[in-house]
């Protein structure tokens, strides 16, 4: 019998939920999306639901004052640690972080480990001096060149690196701890391990991942670093607007999931917890693609991602059929993405362990059948 | 009897829909909110719910191509009319603007006709050269300016107006038609009255009064306009970004609303069937404010918005006690912006005119009992 929660002979039973292993947006936990129906279409008796309401109501205050306490506790963010909830995505932060924080007589450093670090490398040159202090490009992005080959210059203003590469399937071992502060782009792994803070003076994360849905962009920003940007700034990119104050109308609804998400994740038993369950899920998957040479893993052992597994099939000829074949199964959106191909299983925390046995078992029986 | 919803001899009714006043986020239709209620936690028969799917999944592109579509046919929208769903609300759009379109050795003209005219102004100035073509402000935007007063430079980029003025509650009467292409802050209007478009080169909304919840700025953007833009431009900054292409990760669940309430409106008549309901909202509520000094509306009358009535209590200390009272009657969120403060009701689309019966009604028994 199949584990995966549709086998082709039930057919009927649409209405579901099935096994999503989209990268993004990203399966959400389903507690939070059924307390959100609950919530509709009133919310917490307030006579409205939570979309029209006053972002300067109390019922809002409530909702993303929580937001905030979980996330401080989930990552041990000290009082020096501004949580910013923005908009535009991690592409909006490929620019806002150059322009707050790239001199015009300086540089800033870039380590490009996959496809997303070269477009904001891209988006920094606009802007000033921006660095190459190391790239794995030429090399398809199968591995992270180690910190101490990185060419740092101590005078840069910040080094900028992407600590999980979600279409690579990459991810860095260690949180780094430089002369100069670290900005990551943490979109696909923030909230999914423990972190070092030392070393970083910002971390970003779009949230459609492990955070909420598509729409907020999660900005942690230390306090002195923040004070180094750059004056004047255009009022709405500027991180000392959102710092000091709920400036404009934030988006609520994917505030107000934030909150439910992080909530979710307390009630699991936090990061620790939920990071051990990661670990499990992607060994479970990485022992499965090298038990054979069927399936081949995209990224060199030590550099693997935990949360977007890459692989391809010996044959890639079968990849179609494979992704046709495990959509049928309930095991939805396992394609690579379009600028690479290949297969790709992202394991965010709301992804159920079920789901990965389910593909592993789905892996075992298409080796027997095309193998 | 009360027409109101919740009297104050039913207080346990609480889980019910009170009549919303907010100017912002504000009410939406009740049936596209249970509409996404039915949809949690799955959507479609998709497998997951619509914020767990991938924006580049033909279920979203058909979310979005529908909003579009309701979009272009609700305001009559040739093709050579950009429809871009951005984020950072009108704020953010402040500074877009003249980014895009302010060049370095030319100016714009701004029309300014209350608060969100003054900080639209505010940031264009820090662009480049913003001249104030009209102003109010010496009057505390009670009244608008006639355009045959605008002092127009035949030179500038744009002209930049706020066809409605949320927290002042001053609406234009005619959509300018002018030598130069005009750009409108629409926030507070944008689908509630049929527009002419023959003037503009650029209408921006903050989704969050008439078109969905907050998360989403509705830009429509004419394509000779979209030429004149300056270049090079920061990718995510760049209108032309967004019109060629579904760039970044859109905020998807905002968009979903936004189609649902689009398909709403639709629904009712479209433009000018709304219109026609939003004139007579209006209407009753004007006329019992001018029916006694006891009410005063604070904007003239041949300048009063629709959407945002805005008035005062002759005396002022029956304010908060009319405030108060009418929350516990169901008459939600009427405080005036804490800029301004007095009385403000908002009459977006989705507030039934019950509503505004109920608010009279209650306006009539408070007048008796304290005038």
């Amino acid at each position: 019998m199949s584990e995966s929660p549709v086998s082709t002979a039930t057919p009927a039973a649409r209405d579901q939920r099935l096994y999503n292993f989209s990268a993004g947006p990203a399966v959400l936990p389903e507690e939070a999306l059924v307390e959100a129906k609950d919530e509709l279409p009133v919310y917490d008796h307030v006579g409205a639901s939570v979309m029209e309401i006053s972002h300067r109501s109390p019922a809002y205050d409530k909702i993303e004052e929580s937001a905030r306490e979980h996330l401080r506790a989930l990552l041990d963010l000290g009082e020096d640690w501004h949580i910013l909830f923005l908009q535009g995505g991690a592409r909006m932060q490929f620019y806002q972080v150059p322009l707050n924080f790239l001199p015009e007589d300086g540089s800033a450093d870039y380590v490009v480990t996959g496809r997303w670090g070269v477009k904001a490398l891209r988006e920094a040159q606009r802007v000033g001096n921006a660095r190459v202090a190391a790239s794995s490009k030429h090399e398809d992005f199968r591995h992270i060149p180690p910190v101490e080959n990185w060419d740092l210059d101590p005078d840069a203003a910040y080094v900028h690196i992407t600590t999980n590469e979600t279409v690579n399937g990459n991810q860095m071992r260690d949180d780094p701890v430089l002369d100069v502060p670290v900005v990551t782009d943490a979109s696909s792994e923030l909230l999914s391990r423990p972190m070092d803070l030392d070393g970083y003076g910002l971390i970003y994360a779009g949230a459609q991942k492990n955070i909420g849905p598509a729409g907020v962009t999660l900005v942690l920003i230390h306090d002195a670093f923040l004070q180094r940007r750059k004056q004047p700034l255009p009022t709405m990119l500027d991180y000392g607007t959102h710092a000091e104050q709920r400036y404009n109308t934030p988006p609520v609804f994917p505030i107000y999931m934030v909150e439910k998400v992080c909530r979710w994740l307390r009630n699991q038993g936090g990061i620790d917890a939920i990071h051990a369950i990661n670990r499990r899920k992607a060994r479970k998957l990485y022992d499965r693609i090298d038990e054979t040479d069927f399936f081949v893993g995209t990224v060199e052992p030590e550099a693997r991602s935990m949360m977007n597994v890459t692989f391809r099939i010996h044959d890639p000829d079968l990849e179609p059929v494979f992704l046709k074949e495990a959509e049928q199964r309930g095991l939805l959106s396992l394609k690579g993405h379009r600028s690479v191909g290949g297969i790709r299983a992202s394991l965010y925390n709301a992804l159920p362990e079920e789901a990965v046995d389910a593909l592993v078992q789905f892996m075992d029986e298409f080796e027997r059948a095309h193998g």
